[in-house]
């Protein structure tokens, strides 16, 4: 199979059994394919003695939309050798790649099926104790073992051309920080949140603020990213943390992966106050998601600063005081990129099924204008946050 | 010739004469090579009617030092490269490529004959009227065209990676940010100077400050940069000016260049100083080196502020202030950077002819003291520096 063709699942089932080596040769197979995304194809092979593996194909076209919309199977080669690069320094929180296949744009991977999505435990109002803490690990150890504190200048810019991911980049670009801002056709908010929408578009501070964060993504290639580490890319159990799916994975700032992640708690905070209408667990799933919120930060900070201080390659970047000031830049940016995430998952083009899956209309309505209240003070007060104490109680004074 | 061979100069007659179109056919052509740098051959061929072209050939080791520093060839491609990048949105500041072989790391190029190189005509005590605006304008342009204002996301990323530039950044990386700021055998300095030196690469916050130059030359990949502007890349005489010698050029923070310029004034400043006894003839080149400095600047801003309100293609970055914004890290990028210049061109490897020529000891060593003092308290301060009239303040408190 030297030509890219879509698969079916017999298709899948075939390409496993020719690549041999994931189950006995006398294995009975079943897959079935049941991706819900819009970009993908996502099969699982299974024998019957509960052994399993997942062969994802990227499609030539984005699916929700049908073949309109041509999208690059070479993203298929970034999120397979982003997974090959961040597991080889965090084992445990990427999601293992067992094969990959460039031309088909196919990976197969570890089947996590024992564990679930984030997002719908969260919304059932689970929590999860080693979240934040599991979290914090992966991006902390990613980006320090892929920026240029520890990569020579030669293999960052080897790395840099290697990821260099203009078509999705192009997506997050738009999505993220040109639609919300002005009006798009792809924006994507109820009549009565018009109001709101039409004040945010015209807040010339506010549009400041997003334009520098627009630049600082197109323009600082701090560290390899993941891209998109929102609630549905990460898989959870009590005691495990799997991140998945980093086809939006390039060189870009390490705030924008840790300010994506904060943002989906966020998201799943302010839809609480619609989802869980017995106030004593409606606080405990708020103080969980703060107190994750916390930990994320502080051990993000804990865990790059140790590997700053104990495994630094570059002479200059070894200076005393350079990675704590390197870490405010971080932390500032995480906070305006969290609030274009809450900005952009309400009224632009992709929602999230916190507050879109919310029931009652008046409580949706109520999310909505509250994501977008703190998203936008986020954005205008990130320049002014100077460590995660500041954060924390500028967070305490929008949401209280 | 399919193989990289290095020329003479039958050599390089020999391909100039088969590539033909230069000269008529029935010229008579001589062919001298002239070379002063260390990394290339530069050959004149001319026929005996004035008409003369200059080929380029790259070495793959750096001359200076023999065959033992071996140097990549490509950096002729990526020098033939900018400069047609260059002159292609200011064709009257850049010197025009007429044919490029990047097999041979050849570049046939216009001859500037008769023009002077800046550095020696300012050693000379001589003013030139147009210098400030005309490299104002050559760096306004090249970055505003070559940057994210202008350029497609995609036309970017492309560009980035074609002009990825790793061995010879990595000479800017080690010579600018490393070696002056620790004990390195490359330095060069008196031993006059030492207890100078010894304080410098004791100052923490001095060595802070450049430790953040350099992970902002590391990933901030704002414009194509020339990459190497001192006063022997231009050349000049009373009405023109023109940019020579790329090779160093990548994606970089559109401050580098800027402040190698003006850092590369204020060397010629300090040497004044032990070059020209007469009082009031000193007070003139004075005068005329801040009066470019300023002229540079303001017509920099001035120029890029003017294309970005008129032909800034991104959206996000057309919002209002947006520019004025950028220009004042560009600003405090480029005061930091001119320091670096002045540091390492006083302690570091490669000296300028401006201080090293001047011929009584003591007042050399006044030179390099003074270039010192200044250009450390350029980086310590660079970050207070909010617009034009501020450098000035500081820089007349530095010299006076």
């Amino acid at each position: 199979m030297n030509e890219y063709i879509a698969f079916d699942s017999a298709k899948a089932l075939e390409y496993v059994q020719q690549l041999g080596g994931f189950f006995a040769d006398d294995a009975v197979l079943n897959c079935y394919e049941f991706g819900d995304g819009n970009l993908n194809l996502v099969f699982r092979i299974a024998d019957d003695s509960n052994n399993s593996i997942i062969l994802k194909q990227a499609l030539p076209y984005a699916r929700r939309v049908g073949e309109s919309w041509p999208l690059t199977l070479d993203r298929a080669r970034i999120e397979a050798n982003v997974l090959l690069k961040h597991g080889a320094v965090c084992e445990a929180h990427t999601v293992k790649v067992l094969h990959q296949n460039d031309t088909l744009a196919v990976t197969i991977l570890e089947d996590l099926g024992h564990l679930a999505i984030l997002r719908g435990e969260l919304n059932h109002g689970k929590t999860f104790p080693n979240l934040g803490r599991d979290v914090a690990t992966y991006l902390a150890t990613t980006a320090f073992y892929y920026s240029d504190f520890y990569l020579t200048p030669a293999e960052k810019k080897a790395l840099v051309m290697e990821f260099t991911n203009p078509e999705l980049c192009s997506i997050t670009e738009d999505l993220f920080f040109d639609d919300p801002y002005r009006p798009s056709e792809r924006n994507n908010y109820p009549k009565a949140l018009a109001p709101e929408v039409t004040k945010l578009q015209a807040n010339l501070a506010l549009k400041l603020a997003v334009a520098k964060l627009k630049a600082t993504f197109f323009s600082s290639p701090q560290a390899l990213l993941h891209g998109d580490v929102h609630s549905g890319s990460i898989f959870v159990d009590v005691n495990t943390t799997k991140l998945i799916d980093p086809e939006f994975g390039f060189f870009g700032p390490i705030g924008f992966d840790l300010g994506s992640f904060i943002g989906n708690l966020l998201l799943n905070f302010v839809a609480q106050n619609g989802r869980i209408s017995a106030l004593p667990k409606r606080r405990d799933v708020h103080t969980y998601l703060l107190s994750t919120i916390q930990t994320t930060l502080s051990d993000f900070e804990q865990q790059f600063k140790h590997l700053a201080h104990t495994k630094t390659r570059d002479l200059a970047l070894q200076t005393e005081g350079y990675v704590e000031s390197f870490l405010v830049d971080v932390l500032q940016d995480a906070v305006g990129y969290c609030g274009t995430e809450l900005v952009r998952r309400t009224i632009g083009l992709a929602h999230v099924s916190d507050i879109d899956g919310i029931e009652d209309d008046n409580k949706r309505l109520a999310a909505q204008v509250q994501a977008l209240f703190v998203g936008q003070q986020l954005i205008l007060n990130a320049s002014s946050v100077k460590n995660k104490d500041d954060f924390s109680q500028l967070l305490l004074s929008l949401i209280q």
